[in-house]
């Protein structure tokens, strides 16, 4: 049967202060008061049945995902007792999947973007589980035909069409974040796309790449899909790396024993992960001001400015161009949007300062 | 006998949210934790003792000023119903006093400065009641030798030293805040001083000189001396203008019966008028930036980042320069430095927007 996998992992760090130790990107309601990770799955439109979705995400933030998607049965939300990177993210729910049903396709989508429109989305990914289910050794991925030499997204080289499969190719090559040259000439060659970060996979087939490539993984993960008690004592044994470096790079290259292809994702795709793009995906007014709650602005252009604080403390603002600024309960952040990116060196100071860590 | 009279009426809307409807410029705790009024009445370094040392602020803030100087008896601060510009703030306590010593001679001091070295401003309030005491007819004023051709002040031209009194001028004419192409000639002249704002008179001969100018003023504040609670009814009817327009410039032009001369004032004198004259008191860290109450600043330069928030929120900067961040328990306020001035466009819009008055 067909599962999707809502990976719901990263800590968001570069949205703080509104991300917060006990506040992932993903749960925030910044976006018409809905949080990535709602959107994430009503994207989804019903393509599998609540039952059969699930999502992997942080011990922490597991009661407030369950809270997010009611519809969710609980033992669908996998809490890691610490974050291990992407490939135990997906390595473990394969191997639980598989457990439960060995036929078990499983998609793996992210909640870290905003994509349009949502019906090409949802046709690609029913692309991916047909081609997962009549390859059993496909390994599907997806690439987002690139608009902009984007340094901050990974790539991939596409190769021959698929036989009867007008949008899905072989990956000839996986390539890590370019630099702007770079980026530059895998836009003009046409032979690129972006690494979307998504797939499709029978969860038996990528176990079995595992067994061959990461055996002390496989090994590890099947063994706490059998012994779900054992999480604590095994999760922190995991080799931490990305399914990327582990699984699909060396698969696309010839080890292991599965194919590598890609389906084209023909969205546009907006990564939300700092402020610089939560401002582009929120309504402006004719200054090019983005504001969310109390503020008043005098002669302000180009600015962010979200005001979280829920005590009525008022945000004023004079002669200001380009910056975000952001006030919660705890935390009032002012940067600026060039700078935003930096914030994670905010975090880390405030943590050695403080004491706070990641508060 | 000797009185001062310390003028603390402004509210000082530049400094908001610092300062605010109920906290005027004068009381705010920002430098080294005592407020200009409490730094202006320390600075008199007991010339003349409490009890006749004088306070005209307004009667909003009466209870604040009484507690910030408990030496003061009650009955020396004056509380006006509302602000009637400077004529009034010392007309009003002149009639005071007038009434209750006919020899009075007062000393009118401001609260909006930080002046250094104290003990020369001291003698030159020394020397400014050794001129009105000999000279009965004499109204004093004070001059600040300019150090940079700067427009936000009045100048005063001085003319012929008064004959055994090095440090004091007759003047021959008062300037209104000048261009900077006029304030640089006056620099470069050598004739002009900063008019500091401060005088020295006895009671009677301002009353005179009132009588002669402004008669329908003369007769509201010697009404209002005899009969204290007409307040109400006496002050609103004021003409609202300032001692230098009313008295202190056509006096200077030959009407009127006294005379203008001016003592030199020899001291630094930094005017505390908005957050950019501020940040230049406060000490700052090798990167230029200048800090109060809980802040986290990383690789930011040239900041005044005020945190009054009390309960315990965090201001945090990551590569921001030249900015003004203030937070008090009700406002979070940012703008550039070079901005700073246009606070009070900000607190007019924040009126008209949200129905705060100068919250």
């Amino acid at each position: 049967m067909r599962y999707v996998l809502i990976m719901a992992g990263g800590s968001g760090k570069r949205l703080w202060p509104l991300s917060r130790k006990d506040m992932p990107k993903q749960l925030l309601k910044v976006l018409g008061g809905k949080s990535l990770l709602r959107i994430a799955y009503e994207r989804l439109d019903g393509l599998v049945p609540p039952e059969r979705v699930l999502v992997c995400t942080g011990a922490d933030y597991a009661h407030v995902v369950a809270a997010e998607l009611p519809e969710l049965p609980a033992e669908n939300i996998l809490g890691e007792p610490e974050g291990r990177d992407s490939l135990n993210a997906v390595a473990w729910p394969a191997a639980v999947l598989a457990r439960q049903d060995p036929e078990a396709v499983v998609a793996v989508v992210t909640a870290d973007q905003i994509m349009h429109p949502v019906t090409a989305f949802v046709a690609a990914l029913e692309e991916g589980f047909a081609v997962a289910e009549s390859t059993p050794e496909a390994l599907v991925t997806f690439g987002v035909v690139p608009t902009q030499p984007h340094t901050g997204y990974g790539y991939l080289r596409h190769g021959e069409q698929v036989a009867g499969r007008p949008e899905v190719r072989a990956v000839a090559e996986f390539k890590e974040k370019p630099d702007r040259a770079t980026a530059e000439q895998y836009l003009a060659s046409g032979q690129y796309w972006w690494n979307a970060g998504m797939f499709v996979w029978r969860a038996a087939t990528l176990l079995d790449q595992l067994a061959l490539l990461q055996p002390r993984t496989h090994d590890l993960v099947t063994a706490l899909a059998q012994e779900p008690d054992r999480l604590a004592e095994i999760y922190p044994q995991l080799l931490k790396t990305s399914v990327d470096y582990a699984v699909m790079e060396p698969v696309a290259a010839g080890a292991g024993s599965a194919s590598v292809v890609a389906v084209r994702l023909p969205i546009t795709w907006h990564d939300v992960g700092g402020f610089a793009s939560l401002a582009e995906q929120l309504p402006r007014d004719a200054a090019g001001n983005a504001t969310q709650g109390t503020s008043v602005l005098v002669d302000a252009q180009d600015n962010l400015v979200i005001n979280h604080a829920e005590d009525g403390r008022l945000v004023a603002v004079v002669g200001l161009s380009d910056t975000v600024i952001v006030q919660t309960p705890q935390i009032t952040l002012v940067c600026p949007v060039s700078e935003a990116e930096r914030i994670k060196e905010l975090v880390a100071e405030v943590t050695v300062r403080l004491g706070l860590e990641y508060a």
